[in-house]
């Protein structure tokens, strides 16, 4: 009998399903799967695709795909949906609408809502990444709704960032730029045909030029293109647009293994440690009933919350 | 000399200001002031106000300080951007759109963005919560940008919830509604003379009323109200519909004391477990250097990451 690890590096596609809800149900056997699939990953070019609700990530995300295909590349898509903590219902319509490729082996299309979980979205998020990769997938997309913490942590686990925005979306949309600029790899402005496209593309410009001296120095400057996914126009320089940064990458880390990066690799173990720790001292707290009677006794007005956190965590740590 | 702490109860503007600057930048010193604070809280009533970017929040906001205002009510304001966590600059032009309060000792407004802080954006939001309560506001209004489990954590703390809609924000915006659907006790349609607001008004209508079992039951069936923020339309009907919420949880709680309500407390506590946990145990791991070793031999591939992070964690616990 194969393992599960071996079930997945030989492709196999319900072993990966399983395993996928497996890590989005927070099930702690995951674990040791995940050890054994780890020297199989690193392959893969991750694309993180994130903006705001609206934006038409799941078209573009749609698009890419077909084009990938063009290529003759595999492709695995993550849709990840932090909105739905409660009702588990991720991402309604995306497999629908990406449905013209679900008969396609060289696709495999998932998404995760991470709910009831103690180690939160971006851990699961990554875990799943390595399952596709481990799985052989050329390419992973991986797609989030919002533009909260969240997104941002998720998406830093891809080699490419994408922010999609459309022209004219309000206000706020400067906090947005401002907060995600650091992240943003690539812009992109969908439904580029509406009105106020060259005013977003201005907009955006400005910010990005506001860190003129980091490219000067020789950071990655962030290309702005203007795409209309509904109409399949743009795509393909977007994807050239991800090939030379795939090459900056390349040259600047000295390696294709991305994964590798001791940058990438601090914040990914970094998130792995809050999780774990969450998780085990979660666990014990709520089984020893230690959990239940701080509660009881905030309530009662016996304590503050702030002294009750203290007493009840700095046991639990080794001296 | 008055203790930070009584300074803050006393309403002293610029300890408050301080206070809550050194909770968003993640001071250890805050944690005894917030102790010595928590017994002046519970009397403020918390409103938390969501929505996607550019449907208007920030006006929305100040109109409801007016309001509050004329009913001879302080207010306190919070105003958290989440997705500036690098640039540290937390919404941009908010104080400036609210400047018509700007001069109302009644009235106390701040932004908080939470950068390079293990301990997250609920927890320094919950304690800044904390101090505009013993500081003696009647209302605490915490706006949030964005739709992601950060804010739905962040509007958690608040005993009224509000999700902000306009009309025709596209696809995505049914992904939205679902996953904020358990956390919204109001509905508002902002912008409510844009084309499509009868629309939306039905959409989330349908939404809400797939919970009828749970009204019939006596739970809080949440309104939907039409509002136009910008010519001042439909802020006291919304008020109003706050007043009847409050009557709601007080009826049902049995206190008006919100704050002491066990789901509350649990919830509270289980945040701050894990921001004081991350804490203590990223600050040992980091300055024993055991951190910057496991990085090294996951990028020399020695060690899976899930196997570091085991060795990592599980020691520093007690057994």
């Amino acid at each position: 009998m194969a393992s599960v690890a071996e079930k997945v590096v030989a492709g196999d596609v319900r072993a990966v399903a399983r395993l996928i809800r497996d890590i989005d149900d927070g099930m702690p056997e995951v674990r040791e799967v995940l050890k054994e699939l780890y020297p199989h990953t690193g392959k893969a070019y991750v694309i993180g695709i994130t903006g705001a609700p609206g934006v038409g990530k799941s078209t573009l995300v749609d698009q890419i795909i077909a084009h990938l295909r063009k290529r003759d590349k595999t492709v695995g898509v993550l849709a990840v949906d932090p909105t739905s903590p409660f009702s588990g219902g991720a991402i309604l319509g995306d497999r629908v609408r990406m449905q013209r490729h679900s008969m396609d082996p060289g696709v495999f299309i998932r998404s995760m809502a991470t709910r009831g979980h103690f180690g939160g979205l971006t851990q699961s998020t990554r875990s799943a990444i390595d399952v596709l990769d481990a799985m052989g997938k050329d390419y992973i997309l991986v797609e989030t709704v919002g533009v909260g913490q969240d997104e941002v942590d998720v998406v830093r686990s891809a080699h490419t960032t994408v922010i999609v925005v459309i022209p004219g979306m309000g206000d706020d949309i400067q906090a947005i730029k401002a907060g995600i600029l650091e992240v943003g790899d690539i812009f992109l402005i969908n439904q580029a045909d509406r009105e106020g496209s060259d005013k977003t593309l201005s907009d955006l410009r400005l910010m990005i030029e506001m860190d003129q001296k980091k490219y000067d120095q020789g950071g990655w400057k962030p290309p702005i293109l203007k795409v209309q996914a509904v109409f399949d126009k743009g795509v393909d320089e977007f994807l050239e647009a991800v090939d030379r940064h795939a090459a900056y990458l390349a040259e600047t880390t000295g390696s294709l293994n991305f994964r590798g990066s001791r940058d990438k690799v601090r914040q990914e173990l970094g998130e792995m440690i809050k999780a774990r720790l969450i998780e085990e001292v979660l666990i014990r707290l709520t089984e020893s009933g230690e959990f239940d009677r701080a509660i009881d006794s905030i309530v009662k007005g016996k304590v503050d919350p702030y002294t009750a956190c203290e007493e009840l965590v700095l046991p639990v740590l080794a001296r």
